[in-house]
């Protein structure tokens, strides 16, 4: 699994998204959310936490004290990256700057989640890559009920499952099936190589007609490009 | 319960919400669902089934065959109220007549989903009453893969557990918790009997001034006129 | 008033929109609000109830009791149309039943709110013409303060003020101020007039090139039709 | 063509969506748009009207006398289903009842707006088949500009090409490519008649499981059912 | 008021909206909009502007000149936050930067609007926190007539009332009434001193269980760190 | 044209705003985009690319390749702003960064897309003033085939033709027709003059009734100014 999550951090989600899209994996991106440092890389395994809609019966018997969303952060390992089903609820907050300074302890890789973020900077400052809808200064109980760990859950859009794999960058966030994840980024890193020079020759002033998508010729060139470029660089 | 159901059945979901709403219950309606036939009554005790979003190796795994839709639907008891979370879903259906014709023939209470009604003219036809978000044409793989079956879910904003009261009629579908129902059903029967005793009242011309909410004075002339109603009918 | 209010009732909001957008009034719709009862005609001059955001203070002291909603309906007259500002929020009623019930003993013409109707069955039996965004069953306390009477107001994106013509229909509502209304409605039934010319002649298959809008030639057919028709019938 | 539509009239969209859906056409419905009359059944050729957003020199120059809209509804032809690109702005109308006659009166086969519709009454008088997102008084000089003719447009997030065949019922509108017609409608109108088997079983009180999908003995039954019906009915 | 404001000024908003939800004050954040600074805090006592949406006539008569928008801007005092209510329409600015420069010679302590700013750049460079739905560049009649000052109005789904307080963060803006403002500023600063404790153990690698919340065990130590701290530093 | 585009580049979007307003250009903002860059101006002359909804069998036939939207990009010239039409679409990209090099290449002055941008990052990197609604990882063919190059599109709510002047800034995007180009530049830049002087005055301490807008006394104090500072600065 470290290998391939190194391997999937050198890659752009704008490509692992069109390796997913090859293969028939087209709805599988986290839809709204954004990073609260950009330029951060998120990369790890998926872990999750299901939240329902507030009622005070739920709440008073599990929204208090040691509820599933402090067992869930407690729970967290290296690598992991704890993805949230907030249901896309913009007006009230998921976790704040104590869960997610214990998510950086543990070694967590990240959190994710479709609702928001309370004390936002307070929470930037513990320097977890985060991803979320916006930030809100709300508790939790002003619309959800803490309520499972590591189910099947919706985030975004997207169905999330332990142990998918979870990427993320400026462009948004990810879900790769576990049984995908090595050949879709070694793919992408492919695709990278390709695209780094396509913009080569794009910055030299060629045109794109023929070149993007490359046709025999261009892929010669390309050929005898990563040829040399393999004989400078480790690939 | 099925004394709960049948006061239940007796009022409107405007003055149970007015109920659960003084007992601090503000958030227990299924926001955006109607029902397929106007007019139609629901009552009956929720089983739920949740589904996540679209994702072809889930959908390879749990989509087609005996799917825990169709195990949903097949393990419906007289009374019950089938409640789908489709996450608001309005580009794919979550049923079909087929299967609203077992949940008929198996005498559930009706059904609600916050996702689409496939073939909803068929669904219509089948008698069982629907509350949906709209009809769709598309295949509930279209968007989901159906998940898990009587979890706590979420439903067009309200959390639903299996055991919970559903009531729904056209001004919408009510969630209410069982520890709730009796108290609030009678509550809200003793309130609606107010509220008829003031709307002969407004009909005759009385201002609202006073009499709604009813002042002393009005209350008295209510105990009076109900000893004579209780006179005449069975309350 | 009474004449204008007779004249606006003749027309199709259709018409006199396109009579006010002539005149640069081209935001003068409520937008999203729907009769509870189709073919429904409504036509009157506004007063208006102006609600905002629940909050407890605010409620208490303004929510219960004898509150500006209450006012609001026992100072309506005949003709009267209550326009509700209720910032189109769909998780509130703003009136049920009783409150319909004295809109139409005072001889109210109708109701329009961007908000909910409670009881929305009820309410439709009462038979006085209601536009809403919805029906709801939640108190106007989920989510209001009643708080003014007769405020110039924004209902569905419109500018309200009493004194404004209000009229409605399956189309929709429109704002109709004061100065224009008589312009507007004489305008209107001309243009009905013209349309029901070239209707006719549509429906006998004439082609739409030339005949809408009119070209000299068919404006000379039309002069003599409506001559022919001014002899048979009032105009 | 003729044949094609015929078989087309005779089956649900909901089974045309799952035929669809088989070979990979996942997102030709056209989302968000209602018909004016419950129970109308839309089957027809495609043609278009693509509309821009408004602004002042471009209507001066396209948006009055013989416009784009007037030039499509005078082309219509019998069988032909206009369908209109409005982008899904529910703030103007589209088309009104002179248009609606002028349509009817060619033989057109009905009309689909992702915008809304003037005077929705008389429109629905008319009797074509009407599907829009709403009803709207305004006129479309409000919001459009009317611009081409038969070009190949989006509606409803789906996109349409002249000749594309168009399905309407109360789930929706499907847009089916013409190369697909056939094929699909065959294969609707099959399983149809396997649905309709499975409907009957289920309403002798067979449950889902091993039914719905037929396990080979269901499928047995179901080939034998097949032959008898067959020797009572055309097929 | 100008303790309580710098005591407010000492918290986060994220603190102080769960102080607000104990007391039962669950709907006082103006919700969707952000500082156009980021780490800009805001902190001051409520002045309202309400506006109308635009109509020709009533923006005739009270759009031009010295209207209640530039009344608004001319009145404010040292430490008032302009809350202007713009119906959330983000098609239009309510401000730029020559009045919020006139607010800030006035010294005024920032400004509130649910609709957009113009010039936002410049606005920007004036150095008042100003918090808005979006920039954009259309002026303030494009949708708007400025209407009333120093009503109770509706900003971003919260009432507002002159002379509450106002405190905005990168977590949103909340709006305190003033008879709380003490007390909850009081208890929000004993909150994050226990936070600050918390946040010192769980970066030790404290485990949440039992911490957050502080059993009696952790509390025990928070009232020794407390009484410790207490000696170094004023509280 | 080139002088144009320089005065164009002078102003404010929201100054240029304004002076379309009083010509009764009052929709000519593209809505609801934003730049990758903050600051960034954008200045240009309109080219066009029209999306349409992805469907299996054009983009078999327009999808890949050498498509429309390469095509488009490969013929830019310097000063051209590429606009495209995704119809809103926040769930594919429009482009990504081998395309916005190859527009850099060409000197091209920016690109606005209602749709998102693919690897974002690397966009931003190449330069070339890009407004989109957010970044996206999805390939463009995740909803969209590229249709047509250089028609009359629809690009966040306002119509544009190439040929069109396109502005930008922090504040939004707006379409200039060029016949009206010269004289908005032109008034626009007299208008930042006096709000200059105003600004001044302003920070000055004036008060804003009188001075914005100027009443006559003003009004002669702004000329005896403007005459000062002519003789110092070109204007």
């Amino acid at each position: 699994m470290a290998e391939v999550t190194e391997l999937l951090g050198r890659v752009a989600t704008a490509t692992l998204s069109a390796q997913l899209h090859r293969r028939g994996y087209r709805d599988t991106s986290i839809e709204g959310v954004t990073t609260n440092v950009p330029g951060a890389r998120l990369v790890g395994v998926a872990r999750t936490l299901r939240l329902v809609p507030y009622r005070p019966d739920l709440f008073e018997r599990h929204g208090g004290g040691y509820n599933a969303q402090k067992r869930a952060f407690d729970s967290l390992r290296p690598g992991d990256v704890l993805v949230i089903d907030a249901r896309g609820e913009r007006r009230a907050g998921t976790l704040g700057d104590v869960l997610a300074a214990r998510a950086a302890y543990l070694g967590a890789a990240g959190i994710v989640t479709d609702g928001c973020v309370r004390d936002a900077t307070a929470v930037a400052a513990v320097g977890i890559p985060t991803f979320s809808a916006a930030p809100h200064p709300a508790l939790i109980g002003r619309r959800h009920v803490p309520w499972a760990v590591d189910e099947t859950i919706a985030c975004g859009g997207a169905a999330v499952q332990p142990g998918d794999l979870i990427v993320g960058d400026d462009d948004g966030v990810l879900v790769i099936p576990p049984h995908l994840a090595e050949e879709v980024a070694r793919a992408a890193l492919a695709q990278e190589l390709e695209e780094r020079f396509i913009s080569e020759m794009v910055t030299r002033g060629e045109q794109i007609d023929g070149l993007y998508p490359m046709n025999p010729a261009w892929r010669e060139r390309y050929d005898a490009w990563r040829r040399e470029l393999s004989d400078l660089e480790e690939l």
